[in-house]
This record gives structure tokens, sequence and C-alpha cells, in this order.
């Protein structure tokens, strides 16, 4: 009996049309990545479960996909071993044993492994470029998928500003290619910290930015609730209030953080890492100057990002045209290879979201009419011996780069149109009898109506025709 | 305490030297594809198992990566239920209770699947390539990887030969731009039936070819001895034996061929199947002999291809100048969705095989200059100053196309150099304070030491210098 058909939860199909889009996007991001001398790499979809377990916290963990070691894991097993006080089977213990690896769960991790692993046969600053799919095993929902591609570029092995720089110079090239608008938001996990120190409360700063990452979303009245809620004192509040509400250029905002993180805020507590954090920050925009980008950039003191991991500049971006999360995001780290034996190698990375890329393409109606259509000629099938005449004018064109179709069956035209629509082919060349007998073809533009002949060795004319 | 990083079995990172490679493969394959009208798509790397078993044999249902439904998949599960008489688990019953998933063994069944599931939106006759990594449990030995990608290009809803000729023009093209030359193998399922038909044995067709399909490798006794062994007569035998030994231009062999299928072998048998395939196979050439293909061609009568569900033409393709099994390979087939839901489609499809393919242009050392190096141009770190004074020109040259390096940290030139060494950079410029003082760039050419400097504006002759 037929099976009826279908695709796991959370996992997707992409026909011509999205693969036309989705390869519209990888592929601008790829050259700008590659102009910049970022290199590709691909790393394995499974990694062994020691390389994943306990990089992503308690949560991550629970989120990989694991990988059955084959079909006869439980062979041999010895079920009492793993026998839980009711009768049932200890998940942890046994899922385990019986899985040695997992599909990924990011490109970081991966890359990491593979920095240390093949640190010998590597030029330092490394800098590679990744663009592969990862695996979560996330309750599926509406924009969150079980797979899905990231799109990242990373630089390992150097310190230099000049590396924040081109990344952001990555994003202002890439953005502008696509005719999308953005907003690139820039901070500093230095400063943070630096807040947390004048605050008075220096190990509080994951609850502080946890807490005022969320200020465009509840307001500054919750975000002071839930700080006080944390344990920060009043006086702690009132120290930071103020920081939330800096408006203005970003040479305005750095000032106004100078003066605050050397001693004049309210604590009266200076903080060599804010004040360090701020030189960071006022370099990278002077040499953002110097770079001269396009795209409006501001500093954004409440700008977190979730991912631990980040130590200096971090940077979000979002479109300016569209309502939509943000759409490419990245940071600084300090050691991200030393869990892996390789410690203090200093990098930055930067991700591009192309699944709210491509719906920012398709919702202010960006993509090029390029993307849209693939086959520009189709040459209609007026019989075998027609076929024959006009195979070497379409393999001449082919070899020329076009893309054009035989219609493969002789059946009536209105099939072959309706083909051809269904296509969105511009093009059909309608050559029978006549025209071969003349050394002809004939083509007709499908939205103009525009009917020409040519020779049929006169190949810069047609192409001229359907360009 | 840090890990000792390493990959799975069977599985393999690629760093920037392959990836060059293998991105070069599959791009001039993409746009060959994509000329002929061949359209993208792609499906998850997880399918549900049913959609997987069944559909590769035992064997290949062994073969298949199961993924655990989450880390909690053994919680509530009764124990006595899935015990077997020694004590421990049941493997086969308690895998399919624990993983409702598994990774895509090849890209036609989950193509199948897409099909039907999608037949409503597509165009037919459909053609669609898809260049995704596939996953197979398989003990891991040298040039056999448990993670490889395929690249297929199909078209299914149409009967005409006009597809096979099409493919057969893409294998030649492809070939024709990578500089392999190649013999292209053409057989026809129906002729093999056809023989099995006149030996009187048209049951041990499968038999017949699987011991045919070895001629090359262990001889024509050997051949005969294991159909005799699977129960053919020595009449039987005597009628394949003449077919085992044409040798011979297609045509010749074709009436040989022919003249057999009409009743004049041994056996007297008529098969009209046979005849069938003759003329497939005579049509093909005869289109092929339109189209102007220039690579090698001939029909090899023990050709016959694992995979059973080929019921027409098949084809494999063989690097003339290096010794490795089969680059490129496929067939027709009458019925691969039937088993989905929609009976009666057609189709043909081709694999190149692009491991061996990479095999093959290093071995010849046929991959393109282009290829190996990536960055044109390192621009060196003589300061800040200079830094900032050369940033708009790299920067422009970025925007033309061509990438480049600025070297992030300022270092002493011979660690700058190293690293231009090591990425096989084939330019650099050494712009100092001098330099920009007059408005110039530096450029070296590092393999002839040419040098020469241009005013920064003059992208042009910057460009002409290092192309």
């Amino acid at each position: 009996m037929a099976q009826k058909p279908s695709i796991p939860k959370g996992t997707r199909d992409f026909g011509p049309a999205e693969m036309a889009g989705r390869n519209y996007i990888f592929d601008t991001v790829r050259s700008v990545f590659r102009t910049y001398g970022y290199m590709p790499i691909e790393t394995p979809s499974m990694e062994n479960l020691g390389t994943l377990l306990g990089k992503y916290g308690d949560e991550g963990d629970k989120l990989l996909f694991r990988i059955l070691n084959s079909g006869d894991a439980f062979a041999g097993i010895d079920v009492e071993a793993f026998r839980t006080a009711d009768g049932g089977l200890n998940s942890k213990a046994l899922s385990l044993k019986v899985c040695e690896k997992g599909l990924r769960y990011d490109l970081t991790v991966p890359f990491a492994r593979f920095v240390v692993q093949h640190q010998n046969e590597l030029a330092f600053p490394f800098k590679r470029y990744q663009i592969q799919p990862v695996w979560r095993a996330d309750r599926p929902q509406k924009g969150r998928y079980r797979e899905f591609y990231q799109c990242d570029a990373d630089v390992i092995g150097s310190k230099s500003l000049l590396n924040e720089l081109e990344l952001l110079q990555i994003v202002d090239r890439v953005f502008a290619i696509f005719g999308i608008r953005v907003l690139i938001k820039v901070n500093n996990r230095k400063v943070l910290a630096g807040l947390a120190e004048i605050s008075g409360f220096p190990d509080k700063v994951v609850d502080i930015t946890v807490a005022i990452d969320k200020i465009d979303k509840i307001g500054l009245e919750a975000v002071e609730a839930e700080m006080r809620e944390k344990g920060l004192s009043d006086e702690a509040v009132a120290v930071i209030e103020p920081v939330l509400q800096l408006t203005g250029s970003a040479a305005g905002k750095i000032a106004a953080m100078r003066r605050l993180m050397s001693g004049q805020s309210a604590s009266g507590i200076v903080s060599e890492n804010g004040l360090k954090g701020l030189d960071e920050l006022e370099e990278l925009f002077s040499l953002v100057e110097s770079a001269g980008i396009s795209s409006e950039m501001e500093i954004d003191l409440s700008l977190a990002r979730g991912l631990n991991y980040y130590t200096g500049a971090i940077f979000e971006v979002k479109a300016k045209d569209f309502e939509i999360g943000s759409i490419c995001g990245g940071g600084r780290y300090d050691d991200l290879t030393g869990i892996f034996g390789l410690p203090g190698m200093s990098g930055v990375g930067i991700s591009f979201g192309a699944d709210r890329i491509y719906d920012v393409l398709k919702g202010l109606d960006k993509f090029p009419p390029a993307v849209k259509s693939s086959t520009r000629v189709l040459f209609a099938n007026m019989g075998d011996a027609e076929v024959r005449y006009i195979i070497p004018v379409v393999r001449a064109l082919r070899e020329s780069g076009v893309s054009c179709e035989i219609f493969t069956d002789n059946v009536k035209l209105k099939k072959q149109f309706d083909y051809a629509d269904r296509k969105s082919i511009p093009f059909i060349s309608i050559t029978g009898g006549d025209e071969a007998e003349n050394g002809l073809v004939n083509l007709k533009n499908l939205s103009t109506g525009e009917q020409k002949s040519f020779s049929k060795d006169d190949l810069e004319g047609i192409i001229g025709f359907i360009s």
C-alpha cells in the first residue's frame, strides 16, 4: 500500500523557487566573505557527543539530536544496569551508552574543534566562513526549525580591532547588495562588566545584562524592577538608570560613559574594565569613519546578546523597513578553543540569519528579477526532425551559459505553453519545418508578444533578443 | 581538562584547499545542470523512518543512521516488552520505538517522496538537481565514508529519449570543462531482460546481470561458471556467450543483437522486450549523432548497475587516463514514485561522484590555478596610519570583486610574508608612510619579484597588475 508521504515536524523541503532565493543569499554572502579573505571549511554533520555535550548549557544538551550507534545498538545491553526504580529505563545513562554521536548544534563549537585539531596546518590569523545546516530538537513553532542553515564567518588568532571593522564592512556590503537598509547596533561586553562594577554589584553582570536586554520590550521601569528583584540595591539601580537613558551620537555616549566609568557616577567607583571597553568602542568607531560605512550605526548600551562566550565587541543588525528580529549578529570572544586544549586564542565572528533575510527580501520585494526565473527559453517540440534541427542551436546557447530547454515530449502546443508559464520561462521558440528549411530559428517574448526570426548561426542576435 | 578533539570514524573535515576543489566541482556541475533547465531542490537531512525503511533492501535498512527521538526517549518504556530470552534487549523493536527518524541514505528516495508530496505545485516533466550529503553506517574504509555528497539530476514525467540524450550531453559538457577524457558506457535493462528471455531463463535476469557485470574482473569462464551455478543450463550459457564477446561499433552490436533477439539465437526464442531495448539504444545513438558528443561512447552489454529500479537505458562513465571506479552513472526507471502513491511516472537520472572526480582532477593535476589561491593581495600592516590610508583602496578592490586582506596585526614583516606564503597569496603590498604621503600604493608579485607603484586612485592599473 502506498504511504502518504510527509517529513518530520520542524523540517522543510525547499523547491526551486525557494532554492533560488536561498542560493542568492548564500552566494552573495559567500562572495563578500571571499573578498575579505575568508575561506570556506566544512565539518561533519555528526560530531562525537563528547565534543558537543556541556558546550551549550543543560538546556542545549537536551536539544542535541543523538544518533543511534547502529540498528543493533541494544544487543548485549544488560537491562538491569539501566533500570529505574519504577521499572522503566534510565534515559540519560542508556542514551549515552547507545549513542556516541550527535548532530551539530551550531557551527561555532565544530569550528573551535577544527582549529585545535588542525592547528598545525593553518595559517593564523585563521579566517574561515562556513555555511552548513545545524540541528536542534526544539519544539517546532512558527519561524523556528529543527534543521536550519547557519552562515558564519570568524577570524581566530588576532586581537586587532581591524577584524571587527572588516566584519562590519562585510555586513554593510552584504546588505547594500541586498538593497536592505539596516541599523547596526554595537556594544562591548567590557562596558557591561564595567556597568556592573560601578553599580557595586560586579557579580551581577549577567542579571544586569539580561534585564537591560529587555528594555525595548518591557520598558525602563520593568527593567529596574527586575534588577531589584535580582538583588540590586536602589543605589545600584540609580547608577545604571542614566546609562539606559543616554541618547545621541556614539561620541556623546562614549564621553558620558567615560565620565561614569572614571568615578563620576553616584557610586564613585572606577572601572578599568569599562574604560577599556570604551577605548575599544572609540577606536572601532574611528576605524569605521576611515572606512566609510554607509549603514546607520549606533552604540546600544542595552545590547547584551545571549551567548556567554563574548568578551569584547558585540553587534546586532536590524532591518529598518521590515519588522523582524535581528538578521545578523556577532562579537569577540577571548577563549573559544581552550576547552579543546588551545587556550588564549582571541577571535571575532559574525553570523547571518538566512531564514530571516529571506523573509525580509521577500517582504520588501528585493529579490532581483533574475533570481525568479532560471530557464530563459523553451524550445517547443514540433516533431522529431524539428527537434534534431534545433539541438545544435540549443547546445551552442547552453555553452554560452544560457539556460534553455527543449520540451522533450511531442504534445500539443497548449501543454508546452502551460509548462513555460508554470516555470516562468520568458521566451519560447516555435521552430517548425518552414524555419528549419530556411535555416531559421523563431523566438517569441512571452510577456510582450514580440516575435522574431534569426539565422540559426546568429548566436549573438539570438542571445541579444532573449537577454 | 581539555579534551583531545577528534571526529567520528568515516567522517571528514574539509579545509580551505579541499573546499576550493570541491566547490569547483559542485559549481561546474551545477552550472551545466542549470543550462539544461534543471532546477535545485533540497530536502531535510532527516526523513521519517517509514519513508526510508524497505527502500534499500535489508542490508540498506541496517545502514540507516537512526536518530533518537529525544534525550528522554527511554522514559516510561516498559522494559519487559522489549526483553529477549537471554535477558538483553530486542534491538530492532526497541530502536523503532525510540527512533522515528533517520538520516537520508541517498537523494533518490527523498526526491520521489518530494515529487509525490508536492505534485500539485510542480510543472511536469519536472527536472531537478540536488547536491546534498547522505549518510550510511557502512564500515569505514579507504574511499568509503559515512557522510558524503551526492550530486544528482533527474527528470520525472517524460518517456522521451531526448532526456537520456540531454543527460549524456551534460556528462560530455561537464567532463570537457574539467578536462577529463571519459568513456561513456551505455546499455539498456530491456536488452538484459531480453537476454534472459532468449536464454530460456527469463526469471534469472538478476543472476545473469550480476554475473556478467563481473566479466572485467573475473573473465568469461568464471562468469559462465557462476551462471551455471545459479541454475542456467549449458544451452542457456551458450546463448549468452556470444553476446559477451561482441566487439565493435554501436551499430554493429545493435545489428548482431537484433538478429539474436528476433529468434536467430541457438534457442530460437524471440524477445519483444529485447527488441524494444535495442530500438531505444538505436534511437539514443542516433540522437547522440545529431547532438555531436565529443566523449567516446560505447555499448557495453555487460553493464548492469546495481540498483534494481532501472528499467531502460543505463550508463556509466569512466575516466580514460586515471584508474578509479566509475565517476558518474545513471539510468531510466519506470516507477520511482509508486511506493508513495503516484504510479506510472517514468524518469531518468544521473549522479556525479564528487569524491572520485576530486581524486581524478587532483591525480591528473587538472584543477585550474585559480582554484588553488583565493586571496589575491595581502596588504602588509605597516602601522595604524598606513592601514587607515590603505583601507579605502582595499575596499574599492573588494567591491570590484578582488579578494584581498589587510594583515590585521602590526607585527614584523617576516611574519606577514610567512602568512602570504602559507595562504599562497600571489601579491603583497608594502605601502608605508612614503607611499601614503605621495598618494601611492606599492605592489609586489611574490613569484616574479616584480614591484610597481600606482596612484591610489588607479584602480584599473592595480587590478591589471594583480590579474
